[in-house]
Protein backbone atom coordinates (compact mmCIF):
# COMPACT_ATOMS: atom_id res chain seq x y z
CA UNK A 1 0.00 0.00 0.00
CA UNK A 2 1.63 3.29 -1.04
CA UNK A 3 -0.12 6.75 0.84
CA UNK A 4 -0.54 9.61 -1.36
CA UNK A 5 -0.71 13.30 0.07
CA UNK A 6 -1.58 16.09 -3.00
CA UNK A 7 -2.43 19.77 -2.96
CA UNK A 8 -4.43 21.79 -5.42
CA UNK A 9 -5.89 25.38 -5.36
CA UNK A 10 -9.95 25.51 -4.94
CA UNK A 11 -10.96 29.45 -6.96
CA UNK A 12 -12.99 31.03 -4.02
CA UNK A 13 -15.86 31.48 -6.35
CA UNK A 14 -16.48 28.09 -6.72
CA UNK A 15 -15.87 26.83 -3.02
CA UNK A 16 -19.89 26.08 -2.36
CA UNK A 17 -20.05 24.23 -6.04
CA UNK A 18 -17.30 22.14 -5.33
CA UNK A 19 -18.50 21.11 -1.47
CA UNK A 20 -21.91 20.49 -2.97
CA UNK A 21 -20.73 17.92 -5.43
CA UNK A 22 -18.54 16.71 -3.20
CA UNK A 23 -21.04 16.31 -0.34
CA UNK A 24 -23.57 14.20 -3.22
CA UNK A 25 -20.21 12.43 -5.52
CA UNK A 26 -21.67 10.10 -8.40
CA UNK A 27 -22.19 6.50 -7.49
CA UNK A 28 -20.09 5.76 -11.10
CA UNK A 29 -17.73 7.82 -10.20
CA UNK A 30 -16.89 6.26 -6.28
CA UNK A 31 -16.98 2.57 -8.02
CA UNK A 32 -14.50 3.85 -10.52
CA UNK A 33 -11.91 5.01 -8.22
CA UNK A 34 -12.37 1.86 -6.23
CA UNK A 35 -12.23 0.02 -9.36
CA UNK A 36 -8.68 1.60 -9.80
CA UNK A 37 -7.76 0.74 -6.28
CA UNK A 38 -7.84 3.84 -4.38
CA UNK A 39 -9.32 3.36 -0.67
CA UNK A 40 -9.84 5.73 2.39
CA UNK A 41 -9.82 8.56 -0.01
CA UNK A 42 -10.36 12.30 2.09
CA UNK A 43 -10.33 15.49 0.80
CA UNK A 44 -10.19 18.59 3.41
CA UNK A 45 -10.31 22.57 2.76
CA UNK A 46 -8.35 25.32 3.88
CA UNK A 47 -9.99 28.78 4.17
CA UNK A 48 -11.89 28.85 1.19
CA UNK A 49 -8.79 28.12 -0.88
CA UNK A 50 -6.51 25.09 -0.95
CA UNK A 51 -8.03 21.48 -1.09
CA UNK A 52 -5.23 18.55 0.18
CA UNK A 53 -6.61 14.96 -0.49
CA UNK A 54 -5.01 12.42 1.30
CA UNK A 55 -5.52 8.39 0.04
CA UNK A 56 -3.64 5.19 -0.17
CA UNK A 57 -3.11 2.99 -3.27
CA UNK A 58 -3.52 -0.96 -3.13
CA UNK A 59 -2.85 -1.76 -6.53
CA UNK A 60 0.56 -2.27 -7.93
CA UNK A 61 0.46 -0.10 -10.93
CA UNK A 62 -0.64 3.06 -10.41
CA UNK A 63 0.12 4.74 -13.77
CA UNK A 64 -2.18 2.31 -15.50
CA UNK A 65 -4.53 2.50 -13.08
CA UNK A 66 -4.79 6.55 -13.31
CA UNK A 67 -5.16 6.35 -17.48
CA UNK A 68 -7.66 3.65 -16.56
CA UNK A 69 -9.63 5.86 -14.28
CA UNK A 70 -9.16 8.95 -16.86
CA UNK A 71 -10.59 6.83 -19.75
CA UNK A 72 -13.71 6.22 -17.91
CA UNK A 73 -16.87 8.26 -19.36
CA UNK A 74 -18.63 8.86 -16.38
CA UNK A 75 -15.38 10.08 -14.22
CA UNK A 76 -14.95 12.25 -17.51
CA UNK A 77 -18.19 13.90 -17.08
CA UNK A 78 -17.40 14.18 -12.83
CA UNK A 79 -14.35 15.44 -13.62
CA UNK A 80 -15.83 18.57 -16.48
CA UNK A 81 -18.12 19.53 -13.09
CA UNK A 82 -15.52 19.36 -10.84
CA UNK A 83 -12.24 20.17 -12.89
CA UNK A 84 -13.48 24.16 -13.68
CA UNK A 85 -13.56 24.61 -9.25
CA UNK A 86 -9.76 23.74 -8.96
CA UNK A 87 -6.47 25.46 -10.07
CA UNK A 88 -2.82 23.49 -10.10
CA UNK A 89 -0.24 24.62 -8.36
CA UNK A 90 1.59 24.26 -11.40
CA UNK A 91 4.66 23.23 -9.59
CA UNK A 92 5.74 20.24 -11.95
CA UNK A 93 5.09 20.15 -15.36
CA UNK A 94 1.86 18.71 -16.76
CA UNK A 95 0.94 17.69 -12.92
CA UNK A 96 -3.03 18.56 -12.07
CA UNK A 97 -2.42 17.36 -7.97
CA UNK A 98 0.97 17.99 -6.75
CA UNK A 99 2.21 15.03 -4.65
CA UNK A 100 3.82 15.82 -1.86
CA UNK A 101 6.63 14.33 0.34
CA UNK A 102 5.66 12.36 2.76
CA UNK A 103 8.12 12.97 6.08
CA UNK A 104 6.28 11.08 8.64
CA UNK A 105 4.34 7.84 9.08
CA UNK A 106 3.02 6.45 12.00
CA UNK A 107 0.30 3.37 11.83
CA UNK B 1 -13.56 6.87 13.93
CA UNK B 2 -12.71 11.20 13.41
CA UNK B 3 -10.33 11.84 10.44
CA UNK B 4 -8.30 14.96 10.96
CA UNK B 5 -6.75 17.37 8.16
CA UNK B 6 -4.25 19.26 9.76
CA UNK B 7 -1.87 22.39 8.31
CA UNK B 8 0.68 24.20 9.64
CA UNK B 9 3.80 25.98 8.06
CA UNK B 10 7.31 24.76 8.43
CA UNK B 11 10.64 27.29 8.45
CA UNK B 12 11.86 26.92 5.54
CA UNK B 13 15.71 27.01 7.61
CA UNK B 14 14.40 24.70 9.34
CA UNK B 15 12.94 21.61 6.92
CA UNK B 16 16.07 19.34 7.05
CA UNK B 17 16.11 19.16 10.95
CA UNK B 18 12.42 18.51 10.71
CA UNK B 19 12.85 15.88 8.11
CA UNK B 20 15.49 14.16 10.21
CA UNK B 21 13.69 14.70 13.34
CA UNK B 22 10.78 12.71 11.47
CA UNK B 23 12.48 10.00 9.58
CA UNK B 24 13.56 8.57 13.44
CA UNK B 25 10.91 9.65 15.72
CA UNK B 26 11.73 8.30 19.28
CA UNK B 27 9.84 5.34 20.58
CA UNK B 28 8.51 6.89 23.44
CA UNK B 29 6.37 9.90 21.29
CA UNK B 30 5.58 7.14 18.65
CA UNK B 31 4.27 4.96 22.09
CA UNK B 32 2.35 8.11 23.15
CA UNK B 33 0.31 8.67 20.14
CA UNK B 34 -1.04 5.56 19.99
CA UNK B 35 -1.75 5.68 23.53
CA UNK B 36 -3.66 8.63 22.78
CA UNK B 37 -5.92 6.89 20.28
CA UNK B 38 -3.93 8.47 17.43
CA UNK B 39 -3.84 6.05 14.07
CA UNK B 40 -2.85 6.55 10.46
CA UNK B 41 -0.70 9.31 10.85
CA UNK B 42 1.14 10.49 8.28
CA UNK B 43 2.87 14.22 7.63
CA UNK B 44 3.36 16.09 4.17
CA UNK B 45 5.76 18.63 2.96
CA UNK B 46 4.70 20.90 0.41
CA UNK B 47 7.97 22.36 -1.12
CA UNK B 48 9.79 23.67 2.02
CA UNK B 49 7.11 26.01 3.59
CA UNK B 50 4.03 24.03 4.75
CA UNK B 51 2.73 20.53 6.67
CA UNK B 52 0.13 18.63 6.00
CA UNK B 53 -1.29 16.20 8.54
CA UNK B 54 -3.46 13.40 8.31
CA UNK B 55 -4.87 11.19 11.13
CA UNK B 56 -7.30 9.25 12.49
CA UNK B 57 -8.78 9.47 15.93
CA UNK B 58 -10.14 6.47 17.56
CA UNK B 59 -10.96 7.51 20.65
CA UNK B 60 -13.86 9.23 22.48
CA UNK B 61 -12.67 12.31 23.92
CA UNK B 62 -9.87 13.88 21.79
CA UNK B 63 -9.63 16.84 24.15
CA UNK B 64 -8.94 14.26 27.07
CA UNK B 65 -6.37 12.62 25.06
CA UNK B 66 -4.58 15.50 23.56
CA UNK B 67 -4.16 16.75 27.07
CA UNK B 68 -3.04 13.91 28.04
CA UNK B 69 -0.28 14.10 25.34
CA UNK B 70 0.83 17.17 26.23
CA UNK B 71 1.61 16.14 30.25
CA UNK B 72 3.55 13.49 28.90
CA UNK B 73 7.55 14.56 29.54
CA UNK B 74 9.36 12.66 26.73
CA UNK B 75 6.40 14.59 24.21
CA UNK B 76 6.90 17.39 25.78
CA UNK B 77 10.84 16.76 25.34
CA UNK B 78 9.56 16.20 21.56
CA UNK B 79 8.30 19.39 20.86
CA UNK B 80 10.76 21.36 22.13
CA UNK B 81 12.73 20.18 19.48
CA UNK B 82 9.80 20.37 16.40
CA UNK B 83 8.22 23.61 17.85
CA UNK B 84 10.90 25.58 16.90
CA UNK B 85 10.41 24.48 13.13
CA UNK B 86 7.01 25.47 13.03
CA UNK B 87 4.84 28.25 12.54
CA UNK B 88 1.22 28.23 13.09
CA UNK B 89 -1.32 29.59 10.34
CA UNK B 90 -2.56 31.23 13.38
CA UNK B 91 -6.29 31.13 11.84
CA UNK B 92 -7.56 30.54 14.94
CA UNK B 93 -7.13 32.07 18.62
CA UNK B 94 -4.39 29.91 20.18
CA UNK B 95 -4.48 27.20 17.53
CA UNK B 96 -0.66 25.38 16.93
CA UNK B 97 -1.93 23.22 14.10
CA UNK B 98 -4.77 23.93 12.18
CA UNK B 99 -7.62 21.73 11.50
CA UNK B 100 -9.48 21.81 8.30
CA UNK B 101 -12.77 21.13 6.89
CA UNK B 102 -13.44 17.51 5.47
CA UNK B 103 -15.02 18.04 2.54
CA UNK B 104 -15.14 14.37 0.66
CA UNK B 105 -14.83 10.87 1.99
CA UNK B 106 -14.74 7.52 0.21
CA UNK B 107 -13.75 4.51 2.12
Amino acid sequence: MKRYGQVIRVKPEMVEKYIELHANPWPEVIAQIKACNIQNYSIFMLENHTLFAYFEYVGNDFEADMKRMAADPMTQKWWKETDPCQESLGLEPGEWWHNMREVFHCD
